[in-house]
């Protein structure tokens, strides 16, 4: 049995995707890795989609995280983007819900404010937070991983995430309870 | 080796999804079946996805489908309603990714001209076109499956996908000019 928890934090978009994976000690969190997939002019919607299922698949597989938390804007600027964004935080959703990990999703506003104590907070206010908080030593270049990072420190910070944070933990429960309206149970 | 293609419609929303199976037998189609999964307001957003996501796969792995054919709204009411809806369409096309089934998008009003040879034809117009192509008998009662149909009976209807629909089948030459960009490979 391991003793600590390991959240993977995903910001899932439609140019790059960041993640970053922490582990919860209890009283302190540490850094596991950050990195950015980026994806060019040249890669199709279905690649980029593709490439962010298959990625979150793999991050699970290797490093088993217990809980995903997603970065998860609510509002943009028009509709056509909106369904972009809805796709791929989709296909990274579908990774986690095929491995029947709880997902977690905040807003921007959200992240910032747990982080920082305010919703409005710059990115470098986060990361430089996120540095004295991780001991990162100095701030991440990939701010788009960071954005990762702080999903998932966002994520360890609410202690009641039912109440708090918009929980996708209560399906399993849901299932139990409604077995005939799941197939391939 | 099976001499026929079989095309999986699927219309992916956030109240309910419905499905088509169709068999290509070259100079005629058969319909192998259609049916919807309707959620309740009682279902949540996660447990609508993972039903989504699940809900493919088992067809996939049961049916074997050579082409997955989604209907694909380009526009909606608002940015909300098109981000649940892009998160609809990407668990689906994560579970035909997930299979390296090609797949192939459809806006309704293509899906509409290809069966009626009218973009505005209503569902009633379509319905009753599909009865008789498929030789149905009566006009099925369950519209939402008879859009997945209609998109699968569309996809058919395409002699040169690439150059007529959006395609999905681009991704796996990429990726073999590209093994870098993809994890697990």
């Amino acid at each position: 049995m391991k003793s600590e928890r390991i959240i993977l934090g995903i910001d899932p978009g439609t140019q790059v995707m960041g993640y970053g994976l922490i582990a919860d000690k209890g009283k302190k969190i540490e850094l596991i890795g950050l990195d950015v997939f980026r994806f060019t002019y040249k890669d199709s919607q279905p690649l980029r989609l593709k490439m962010i299922f298959e990625s979150v698949l793999k991050l699970i597989d290797q490093h088993h995280p217990d809980e995903l938390a997603i970065e998860a804007p609510f509002f943009g600027k028009n509709v056509q983007s909106m369904l972009k964004l809805g796709r791929a935080q989709g296909v990274a959703m579908a990774a986690g819900l095929y491995r029947d990990i709880p997902i977690f999703e905040y807003s921007p506003r959200k992240i910032k404010q747990s982080i920082t104590g305010n919703g409005n907070a710059s990115k470098e206010q986060v990361a430089g937070m996120l540095g004295n908080l991780l001991k990162m030593g100095e701030v991440p270049t990939l701010m788009d991983a960071t954005d990762a990072v702080a999903v998932a420190v966002c994520h360890y910070f609410q202690r009641e995430p039912e109440s708090q944070g918009k929980s996708y933990k209560g399906w399993k429960g849901f299932v139990d309870q409604n077995p005939g309206k799941i197939l391939g149970k």
